[in-house]
C-alpha cells in the first residue's frame, strides 16, 4: 500500500488514509509494506490475474448505494474475473482515487472491500491511494489454478450452460435511472452479486472446458466466447431463466450480473446435474444453448438467439 | 483488456478504443482477450506485484506533458516498485479511465505506456477501459526473481547507497508551479525518470540487503526504510549527488525520482565498485548514510541528516 505523489496535498493525509485502511482491513491485509508485494502461487498452478475499475458516475452513482456497498461492489466485479478463469484468488490489490468529498467515507468503502474478500478468503496484499476528483476503486485480483478456463476452449456441439438468473441488474438500473425504486429481487441481484468462484470448479469438474462471466450482457458475452472460439452460438430465449417480472429480451440485455456461461461437451452435458448444482450453491444452472459451426454470415462470432428444442 | 461497465455510453466506443489500444500496442500486448490474464513465473522465483496510479491533476497536469509522456511516465513509475526489489517484470496490466475529452489522446497515451514496457521488455497483457471524468492510468506490474529486495533487511551497520542524481523532478515541479520553464536538466529528470531495473540487479549482486524507490523523496523514503528495518538511519547531506542548481535540503525533498536506495552491509560497501557501476550505467553510486542502532526519540524509525565522515 502505498500513497500517492501528488500536488494538492500533504503526505500526513495520505498516510492517515493508509492507516485507517489497515485498521479496517485487519488481518485481511497481509505483507503490506514493500514497495510491491509478494505473493506465493501453489507449485504446479498457473498464475491468472485481472483488473477492474469501479467509477464513479460510470459504474455507480453515489445516492443508489452505500460507501461499503460500493466497496464490495467492485471487489465482487473484480473477483468474477478470477471466477471466469475457474481459479482460485490468491491475493488482490485496491487503488483507490478518493476525492476530498468521499473522505469521510473510507473506512465504509473499505468495510465493503475487505467483507468480499474475506468472503473469498483472498487476502489484500497492496494498493495504492491518490486524491481524485472522482471516486474509482480499482481492484486487481491474482489466482491460481491447474486448468484455467478460457474463452476460446469451446466446440462445435457444446452445450452452453448459464449459473443463477438473469435480468435482474438490468431491470434494477432501468427503475433508478427512471427514478423510481428498484423491486427487492432486482436490486438484490444489482447491489450484491455473487462472484461465482465456487461454482466454476464445480462446472470445470463436470466437463466445462470454456467460460466467461457475464458483465456486459448474456448475449453480448456469448458473443465473446463465440468470436474467440471461433464457433456460432445459438441460444434457446425460452430457456433464459429470469427473474420475476422481466423479460428474456431483457435478460438477455442485462449486464454485470457476474454469473457465468460455459461450454460443456455433450456427452458431459447429458449427464449435469442441475440438480446436485441447485442443491449445493442454492441457485439454477441452466442448458440455454449449443455451439454450432460458424455460419458465413457470422465468421467474426456471434451469438444467435433461435427457438430450438430445449435442452435442459 | 476489458471494457468497463458504464452509464453513459454504449458499448461500441469502448471497443473501438480497445482495438486502438491494442493496434498502437502491438505484439507488445500478448494473451489479451480472457477474464483474466495467465502469466508464467519462471520455477523457483518469488512473484511480486504492484500497482500505481496516475491520475490527473493530482500527479501531472494536462498542460505540462504531452499524452506520451503522460503515458510513460506512469508506466516508469509503476516499473519502478518492481525494481525497487530487485525482480524482472515480467507483465503488466493498465486501467485507463478515459474522459471524452482525451478520446482523442488514446493513441499517443498507449504509445507512451507501449514504448516504456518495450524498453523493459515487458508484455502488456491486460488491462481495463472505462469512461472517467479525468483522466487516469493505473499500471499493475508483475515481475519474479530469486531474492526480493524488501525494506526490512537493513541492519545495524549497513551503508546507504544511492542512484544517481537528485533534485531534478523538484525542482522542475517548482518551476511548473510558478508558471516557469523549468532547467533543461530537471525537466528531463521530471518527464522521463528511468526504471532502475538492471542496476537493482547489480546492487543485490554486490551485497544490497534492503531497498527502496525514491517516490516520496530520499528523506522520506529513507524513513520508510529505518522504520521498516527498525534502524535509524544518518543521511550525510554533503554526501547527496544534486542535479545543478539544487540543494541538498531540495534533492532531499525532491519526490518522484524513481532512483534507488539500497542498504549494504559494511565489508561489501568497502568493496562496491562505484566507478564500474557508472561505467556501466553512466549514473552516479553514492554513499550517502549509514544504519545505526535505533535510538530513543526515532523509534519509530528515522531519517536525521547529520554531517559525519564522507563515506564514498
Amino acid at each position: 500500500m502505498k500513497r500517492g505523489q501528488h500536488l494538492e496535498m500533504g503526505g500526513g493525509a495520505e498516510f492517515d488514509a493508509i492507516r485507517r485502511l489497515l485498521e479496517t482491513w485487519g488481518p485481511q491485509a497481509t505483507g503490506i509494506g514493500d514497495d510491491a508485494a509478494q505473493l506465493a502461487i501453489p507449485v504446479g498452478e498457473h498464475l491468472v490475474v485481472s483488473t477492474d475499475a469501479s467509477v464513479e458516475n460510470v459504474h455507480f452513482r453515489r445516492e443508489w448505494l452505500t460507501p461499503e456497498e460500493i466497496g464490495a461492489r467492485a471487489t465482487i466485479a473484480a473477483l468474477s474475473d478470477i471466477a471466469a478463469m475457474a481459479a482460485t484468488p490468491r491475493g488482490m490489490l485496491l487503488a483507490l482515487a478518493l476525492p476530498e468529498s468521499w473522505r469521510g467515507d473510507l473506512q465504509a468503502l473499505a468495510r465493503g472491500v475487505g467483507h468480499v474478500a474475506r468472503e473469498a478468503n483472498t487476502p489484500i496484499i497492496g494498493g495504492n491511494i491518490s486524491l481524485g476528483t472522482e471516486l474509482s476503486l480499482t481492484l486487481t485480483v491474482l489466482g491460481s489454478t491447474t486448468h484455467p478456463l478460457t474463452r476460446s476452449g469451446a466446440q462445435v456441439g457444446d452445450i452452453l450452460f448459464a449459473t443463477g438468473l438473469f435480468g435482474g441488474p438490468g431491470a434494477a438500473l432501468r427503475s433508478l435511472q427512471s427514478g423510481e425504486n428498484p423491486a427487492a429481487a432486482h436490486w438484490e441481484r444489482f447491489v450484491s452479486p455473487t462472484p461465482r468462484l465456487r461454482e466454476a470448479h464445480w462446472l470445470v469438474e463436470h466437463g466445462a472446458r470454456a467460460g466467461i462471466d457475464i458483465s456486459d450482457g448474456l448475449l453480448a458475452d456469448a458473443a465473446h466466447l463465440a468470436r474467440a472460439s471461433e464457433v456460432t452460438i445459438l441460444i434457446d430465449a425460452t430457456a433464459i431463466p429470469c427473474v420475476v417480472g422481466v423479460s428474456a429480451d431483457e435478460a438477455m440485455a442485462s449486464g454485470e450480473e457476474y454469473e457465468l456461461l460455459v461450454a460443456v461437451p455433450v456427452e458431459r452435458a447429458t449427464a449435469m446435474n442441475v440438480r446436485a448444482f441447485r442443491d449445493v450453491y442454492g441457485i439454477p444452472l441452466s442448458a440455454i444453448g449449443v455451439c454450432k459451426a460458424p455460419e458465413p454470415e457470422a465468421v467474426q462470432g456471434a451469438a444467435t438467439v433461435r427457438g430450438f428444442e430445449h435442452l435442459g
